[in-house]
């Protein structure tokens, strides 16, 4: 890959001269102009990007240490690759339960040590991104923070991963542009994630838009995920729609689950069990197969 | 499957007293509670709704006997089972080009004797449902006629399939209650089609949600399936998201496509060539497949 | 106004080859380039479009001749000037109340003998546009069939003015070419009316969109009304969005009023009561006159 | 106005056990339940949500100190009472211009003190906070903002009024518990800010929702204005919409305005000169007599 240099001197607000774009498209750095080869992000030895399907499980939010271990053992045995688990929740009252903190960082690095297991977690605020890292494999940018800029100057920084999830009403050119933020930092391994627009819907919570993935593997080198749960807000259209994923050329997965879904303190009606997800990646396999692409189930 | 004779005093603006509905949901005859087994409509020998997925493809409008003969001939050595042409068409502008009208459905016709496909059209008027009853096995209401009252009402008096296309902005309870306008009528061959909504999306025409195909079909015994030019506007998408809609479930597909797409009088930008279709088919039968349905190609 | 007899050549769907709109914008005769003064609409007797604000109230739906005659009476006395009532009602279902029919519309001319108001009420298929035409003074198209082309051309062939509402997702272009429709026909009374989008409300209906009114008006030498009953599905915005909505420009209202909201039979939730209706036209008085136009109350 | 310390114990993220909101509903601190009065918020001497209606206006980007004097100026001279300027500026490119950042601040204060007018100004970065506190009157969180947590946290910490724009795609619900996170920090000076949404619209960059104003303001006692240049993204639909926005309610406006609006580095197409300020402020001054308000205008 070709280094760029010259975009570290991406403006900070202090001067008000134009900075010209180094290369021509809107979206430099995120565009297949700039890279024509497919992008491989490796999480702590996983890849995504690549031919293997990654798929992230686990629950909303981080509960306990026994809970957080329990589902990293059923998510691996279900064949998942990577465990998801909130620590910092961004809700939209002040009153809804925020979150373990660091206490739940701790549970899920823990979780990762007994299992093998790399781990992503989300980060709401700029001044956690230092501990994320620390206890972490891959950070997580949420829907609501997609144009928080410094939130994503501050991961562009770092050298982790990143997977950047779309907002709710962006569209693909504001997607890639956020995605453009955190490269121009330095930061080259970022994977974005269709999780749901507000759409039309009062069925569901979210429409799901799985033509993002085609429209993104056209136009940029960064691997693309899904996020079923969140993009539709019901657990019965969770398998559907991972099969979808993948069929569209999805490059993983993220999905909520938990050994007893209904006990779960948020997202309940979107979680699946382990148990539904153990037969879900067996769909998958199917599937990856069908287009070339692999899902590797434990024995 | 019952008989809903009481179904026939279904209102016609004649008194102020409420009607009661004959089964508890909203949607009583659409409903899985009505009716539990899978509803499979049959157009002239191809079933919609069994294990075969359903191909409808051709062009958007159809322009001369030629063009239409040559496609028909072409979609069917491509795997397709059902063509579909445009002979009344709804335009947003009264200056575009309205359709070739009943000289359309003669070369329609013709395709079909020649090529042994089946065949479906659009009806737009009220006035033209016997004509098209006589021409073409299938009848489709479009979008924008998803809530035109009379004309479901019409199709619902004859006993041909019926394609029902989702409403640009229709929520799923509105869809299935439109079917339902079509099914008090006592016709039960009703298919129902995803064609896209209109979203924040300004990337693309339009919002292909294919989160429709779970949940219509949780809800539903009718069949689904899902038109991928429509609902993404671009071609190329159309191979991605065909494939993602039977790898969730869709009961078919239609497609528009064209020897040559560039040509067409009409939606040229998101018409497939019939070559690119042939190998859109070769992957939906491994998709097909994976998920448990059949796609045969010829040989 | 200039004719437009060239324009009778309006494309019925029987050749190929493309008509050239005679004149320049994609929505030619609805243009200020095709005449530069507002249209004025008379219906009966009061203007649409001239110095006076149109105020058009009833109930949604017409229920026996005493509600509507007693209706009649009580928005004439609040100011209202165009009385409206709907005999055949566009249900989202089969089994709710689909209006009075015939017996309805008689009802609604016995109001307007009663009481000297013109009247407007909603046709929904094209075989009853005669029917209407005998009745009411004004025809109004819903939104659900705003591209409905057999029904907006079959207006077109009257001489009767007709109110068409913008369509659930209708782009404004797309709302302009559906009224060229209806001009194309040679029936220049045409009163556009914006009826609120679906949009990511949850909270509302609908969003009644303001932003048309002045963008409309910037474009089109037609009236435009507002309908703020529909456009929130809220009775408590009612007030202030009619008041909103003569500020920005419109040339007139439709209000859903009902001497007893909760008793109607449909869309009680966003009917105010005449006695408010009375409150909102004073209220409007004084907006009318601080933007230049005028409502004058009954003494 | 009662006093609320035991919202001090908002959930930061370290326990597991959730929080009994202290007040019935949703919202409690931003509800009418809460606080049945108007709150008016006092910005150095100007009110909002009394019965003046603030008017802020100012260019998108401070460029230069001659640049935002001369502006401060003509919008004086105009009636409008507040200055508006963006120093930090998030934009959706990382190649646009991001503002002058405190030299920015420096000239908007030098404004301030030049004409006597308070200022409102944008904070993106949680980091910058304290700074913009010290050179500005009130502090701005933007739509992309709306959800930032920690943002929304560290100016309820602070005693500065806040005005909270709504997010692109936010509920009326999901925009009062964001300010619900300001106030549960124990800084009740927050002013309400409708900027448009992202709708089905393709026509204009975005949906002013006026219905939003009386939506509010039945809910919550803080006050409520409204972004006609933002909300409609076109310079010509700012005069019609400010006016709909007082006669909806709105206790206030935020333009942009600038002597050669073309000459702007941002916002160009959406911003009005000074001199077409000036004539808005004398409608707005008719509009808001209409409905029992004031605009004062200079002598």
């Amino acid at each position: 890959m070709s280094t760029h240099s010259n975009i570290a001197s991406i403006k900070t607000g202090r001067s008000a001269s134009a900075l010209t774009p180094p290369h021509k498209p809107d979206h430099p750095l995120t565009s297949r102009s700039y890279k024509a080869t497919q992008t491989v992000v490796d999480i702590n030895g996983v890849t995504v990007g690549g031919k293997d399907i990654a798929v992230m499980a686990g629950p909303c939010s981080i509960e306990s240490e026994e809970q957080i271990i329990r589902i990293a053992h059923e998510i691996k045995a279900a064949g998942a690759t990577i465990l998801r688990g909130g620590a910092f929740k961004p809700r939209t009252s002040p009153y809804d339960f925020q979150g373990l903190g660091e206490e739940g960082l701790e549970y899920l690095k823990a979780a990762s040590i007994e299992t093998g297991l790399p781990t992503i977690t989300e980060v709401i605020d700029i001044q956690d991104v230092e501990l994320i890292v620390e206890y972490a494999d891959c950070i997580q940018i949420g829907s609501r923070n997609m144009q928080n800029y410094p939130l994503l100057r501050e991961v562009g920084k770092t050298r982790k991963p990143v997977l950047l999830k779309r907002g709710l009403s962006a569209t693909y050119s504001e997607f890639l542009l956020a995605a453009e933020y955190i490269m121009a930092g330095g930061n080259e391994r970022v994977i974005l994630c269709e999780r749901g627009i507000r759409g039309i819907s009062t069925d569901l919570r979210f429409t799901l838009d799985l033509n993002a993935v085609p429209y993104l593997k056209e136009r940029t080198h960064l691997p693309v995920i899904v996020d079923p749960s969140h993009g539709t807000g019901a657990a019965s259209l969770v398998p559907a729609m991972s099969r979808a994923a993948i069929a569209c050329g999805a490059d993983g997965l993220i999905i909520e689950a938990h050994y007893s879904p209904t006990e779960s303190i948020s997202d309940a009606s979107q979680t699946i069990s382990t148990a539904t997800l153990a037969q879900v990646m067996k769909e998958l396999s199917k599937v990856a197969l069908a287009v070339g692409r692999r899902v590797t189930l434990p024995k």
